[in-house]
């Protein structure tokens, strides 16, 4: 690879290397939390002790994130209901103006120097795979990274951080659907280091199959692999669509060919305005159909499933009603939206029904009984069979929303705030979303790898 | 079945059935022909024999049908050239206003005391398997039939054609694509009454296969098959259709359960005037386009074959570019025209070109560099491929017709007569073809078995 590449990465990380007064700062906290923590614990009747984890916690954060996690372990022998209520205690000690969260366990969860602050109880089991709940395996990641990487190799994972943010898909969010810090961390353990990090991605085959601890016990049906070294069951890269896996590939490619600082940049679009968005629709002469409703009030991780389910049941039916989608979104804010870009607007009054074969028997003149007599055209004979030329259900895309939308698969939730009322956008008049989501419209009508 | 049976089609024979003044005349005027030919061979320099063939040789004519055939049959030792100078001299010699036709010889067709009348040349082989050409089959086949058929079966013959006629599939030609005199006779010999042949045919499953003298050397791929008793490798219904040879055991079958006379009538709407076109494509709300022009000079065996391949390529070109046609029909008279009744009429600017899964190395590397800076949206990654919407080459049925009928198989005397010029008609214009072709447009809206 050439020279050039050393030179981008080192202006990279610059940027991403968090300098010694950040570390300073961080570790001051850090140490202050852990501190209290451990005084609050003294005061619970059980025992427990205190562990700090994620990239803070192993030196792999990139300048200017600020999440402290504080783990505060028990017994596995604590009831679950004892375990958040000790939990609690702990986080409004340590954090006495946060807020309580809800994961798998409540915990709480506030600000400190600038730093957000996550006081997180888990169980202390002797292995990953005996968890109770996914935060239990935490502490086990934190251990096994800690152990392996060096200043050196901390400095990798900052920079693939970094590239990774890029090209956005870092974070296992279900929104993000990308790489988690875990994953990454163990990607440049088994590759050694950013440079082979883009070298060896470059050329991936996919399916990809990583076993660092070579203990996996599973198949998996993933575009990518990696099982997880603390546990043979797991794939850390389970969250990781197609789509993200294929993303990064194409970016490592373009990376090793044409070194460049901007790929560390996530492309941020000027909103696209309604007026560029009717422009957008008149020049593609599609017809965009959307379902707007008020954005249900879930966690981004529940909410995000949702609305892909449903935009995956409307689409669907869109398609077997005949109005042929060409490409999908859906997004979030105050309001939510499903939109679905079709390329037929309407259908005719009529669809062709084949019945049984003519020489099927009694099954033949049962249809040919059916149809005779009514409004459909027809029955006539084509080829083998009997054919009709019916009256088709619905004939426009905006008729299928309008009627049609509780009988696809929607999202549970997104399906009861549909009840409360939904509205229908049709061709142009799609274009006021952009008011709301004109960043993300802007991105879609500029797709990029 | 019912003594209704019995009731209508004694009725029907009142109709079908030639009465002996008929016979008489027929019978006068064959005579003559035939001794006028045989006079006429005496004067050639060599020897021939003469036999009346056809429907009105073995009785099995329908009244009012007025065919005569007399076939002059020379040896086979006669060159190709004298044969057809001979068969022309006793055809003009017989008929001295009579006109010259060309099937697979010239020969004379005329009228004579209100009969049409064919002299036909063909050569006395000794079997079947021998023939130079189709005619010279046809001495066969009279003569199997005359020898197996009594009275009797002969009326079962006219009613069954007449059953047949009224259906529309009576005629081996290539625009019907029906059963022939011959083949009618044979099933009826087959099955040994109308009755019995209804009763047999309701309950067909296709393929059939019949094959009288159990002397069958090949195999067909045809959905009925009934080999030629005086030919081993011959399908005497290869011309039938699917279509019509499921709409005859459509019509037993209703012809079983409610026998009618009117069953043995041919269906003839009113034709349909272009208003009235008009209202059923605006009911229907479909897109019907349309290739006029002049019909080539063609006899209607080899012009319907042109103008199905040429329609057959029309919509084969129609549904890859995404209009999706829903029937097709073709007629001509003076001018000829496929008719094409789309579901689409316009589509998107734009169309999605999938590329290769992004990790195929330089096959995906190539794809994305063709696209990148191309006037097409993308390419972005969709699952494990790059995508791409790029400009549609035809965006509306019409400019398929207009601009890209030169590149679908047509029919070669139809291509020629397209390069002359030809006009498109779209949506409510194509009314205007319901001037010329009414009566096929009356029963292209009301489509029936």
């Amino acid at each position: 690879m050439s020279d050039e590449f050393e030179t981008v990465t080192e202006r990279v990380r610059e940027r991403v290397d968090p300098d010694s007064e950040e570390r300073k700062r961080l570790d001051e906290v850090a140490e202050r939390l852990i501190a209290q923590a451990k005084a609050a614990v003294t005061e619970l009747p059980v025992s427990g002790d205190i562990v700090q984890v994620g990239s803070t916690a192993r030196g792999t954060w990139t300048s200017g994130d600020r999440d402290i996690d504080v783990f505060v372990r028990f017994s596995p022998d604590l009831p679950r209901e004892k375990l958040e209520t000790y939990g609690l205690r702990v986080g409004w000690s340590v954090l006495p103006d946060g807020r309580e969260e809800f994961a798998e366990h409540p915990y709480v969860t506030g600000e400190c120097a600038g730093f957000a602050v996550d006081i997180v109880p888990c169980y202390a089991v002797e292995s990953a795979s005996e968890i109770r709940s996914a935060v239990d395996r935490t502490p086990f990641h934190s251990e096994y990274v800690t152990a392996r990487l060096d200043p050196t190799l901390a400095g990798e994972v900052r920079l693939t951080k970094g590239f990774l943010k890029g090209v956005g898909i870092y974070g296992s969010d279900l929104k993000t659907k990308g790489f988690s810090g875990y994953l990454t961390e163990l990607l440049v353990l088994e590759y050694g280091s950013f440079r082979s990090f883009v070298e060896t991605v470059a050329q991936w085959r996919l399916p990809v199959d990583i076993d660092p601890e070579d203990h996996g016990t599973r198949s998996f049906n993933d575009p990518l692999v990696v099982i997880d070294p603390t546990d043979p069951e797991r794939n850390v890269a389970a969250v990781c669509s197609q789509t993200n896996v294929s993303r990064l590939i194409h970016h490592t490619r373009l990376f090793q060919t044409d070194p460049d600082t901007e790929q560390f940049v996530l492309d941020s679009p000027d909103p696209l305005s309604p007026e560029k968005m009717q422009q957008e629709l008149a020049s593609r002469e599609t017809t965009p159909v959307a379902v707007q409703f008020d954005a249900p009030d879930l966690v981004d991780d529940q909410l995000y499933p949702q609305l892909e389910r449903s935009l995956s049941g409307v689409r669907g039916e869109l398609d077997r009603r005949g109005f042929e989608t060409l490409r999908t979104a859906t997004f979030a804010n105050d309001s939510a939206v499903l939109f679905v870009e079709c390329e037929i607007t309407e259908r005719p009054a009529i669809e062709r029904h084949e019945g049984p074969p003519v020489d099927a028997g009694e099954h033949a003149s049962d249809f040919y009984e059916k149809y005779v007599d009514s409004e459909a055209y027809g029955p006539f004979v084509d080829g083998e069979r009997y054919v009709v030329e019916r009256p088709r259900e619905f004939t426009s895309a905006r008729s299928v929303l309008e009627e049609a939308i509780f009988s696809v698969a929607l999202g549970v939730a997104v399906e009861d705030v549909l009840r409360e009322g939904y509205e229908v956008l049709v061709g142009q008049e799609t274009a006021v979303l952009a008011d709301e989501f004109g960043a993300e419209f802007a991105r879609y009508f500029d797709p990029k790898p």
